[in-house]
């Protein structure tokens, strides 16, 4: 997979893609990050990007002529029409499932503005996916542009180790994940629970599963609409529920 | 603000902390980043950090041991109890409300694992708060806690100047923002509405607000429920309903 990033700060991404499994990705050349500067683009003399707001108001608002030419530029020697993505707070909520989609693509190009608001014809007739990662507001689209690549980049095949790959699995339940233990079994007087102790694996495997339901009705009830749970679990649910109450 | 970040990678915070608003809040004395890398508080003599999770299973888990004693370290002098977040999954969902209520806090503190899990003395003992940026699987903790970072320094006062402190404000409606424009008015074909060039400005008030409208109900209709519209706007709703349906 190709990621073009372009951005007005590139030097943010220099730490991200620089390290663990980002890095490795390019290692293995499953994937290949170039982040550019859009500044480059732009055909005005003193290399502005931004411009009042036509009918006025607060802030800027990017131009498009450097994004478009940027952009055409990445995609003069290509075939395949790119994903073309906007990071902004209007876009489709960033989702494990959107990631899977967008992992399946040869070509994607990140627009990552910064304070700026957008030319409505940047997002009208050169973007195809506009993405927002939560409801928050964060100074520019470089770390939303740094999570959905990350989220991306470890679903292609042969980048995720088999030690790496598990974090993965614990989302497939649709559960949020059992508590953990690790040694020692006791430290600082704070110990593990006597079943993860028992090597009893059917009371290990019971405890588990109540306790990520525990956790997910605890937590998370929203996702416990969208699961189909089995009779037992069903059972515990209510039990869990019941201990709640009283 | 005091803001600790505990992580195996340190070094993939450079570039963001290095850049923008991060790097002028803390030349403006608003902020103090430091990055430690946990597996130098580790009492092991291999420097471990994690081990194989009780009761079998896969994945690795972060022992509690080195970041308790990295904490206890970071807090020795400090006789305000920081707020010690884990980024994680399993955590509440971050919010914009929650960027502002850690934005009056004096010391963060963030854990970030990576792959592993956590071992769950380290949630109920060690942690105040446990915070997921989205329904995404990432590699690590880093760039959730460098999200929330951003997020929350921004607020912080006398980092923003008013140019950069328009993006929060076109959030203050609770609307998702109405379309920008700006130079020029006429881009390869592509025009800007007549409305905002007419400098008629009541129209463009009533424009402007129709179209955040309309983008808020086609996009995020979710936000509506939580506002109160006024009896203008209600119409204009309906209306764009209608219009939709017909």
């Amino acid at each position: 997979m190709k990621i073009d990033v372009l951005s007005l700060f590139p030097d943010m991404f220099s730490g991200v893609f620089g390290q663990s499994i980002l890095k490795k990705a390019q290692e293995k050349s499953a994937v290949q990050f170039q982040v550019l500067d859009f500044r480059e683009f732009s055909s005005n003399k003193h290399r502005n990007v931004d411009d009042y707001p036509y009918g006025g108001g607060a802030g800027m608002v990017l131009t498009p002529q450097p994004l478009f030419d940027a952009v055409e530029t990445l995609t003069k020697e290509t075939s395949e029409k790119p994903r073309i993505i906007l990071l902004c707070p209007q876009g489709e909520r960033f989702s494990q499932k959107k990631a899977e989609e967008l992992s399946k693509e040869k070509h994607l190009i990140f627009l990552c503005g910064h304070y700026e608001g957008y030319d409505e014809r940047i997002r009208e007739y050169l973007v195809t996916d506009e993405i927002s990662i939560g409801d928050y507001v964060l100074t520019g689209g470089e770390l939303g542009a740094m999570v959905v690549i990350d989220a991306v980049t470890r679903l292609l095949p042969g980048v995720l180790g088999k030690e790496e790959s598990h974090l993965q699995d614990s989302f497939s339940t649709g559960l949020l994940e059992h508590p953990q233990y690790t040694r020692p079994a006791d430290f600082r007087g704070m110990k593990v629970p006597d079943v993860l102790m028992s090597g009893n694996h059917k009371n290990i495997e019971e405890w588990r599963k109540k306790e990520s339901l525990k956790r997910t009705y605890e937590r998370r009830p929203d996702l416990l609409e969208s699961i189909e749970l089995t009779k037992e679990e069903e059972n515990w649910l209510r039990e869990i529920k019941d201990n709640k109450t009283t």
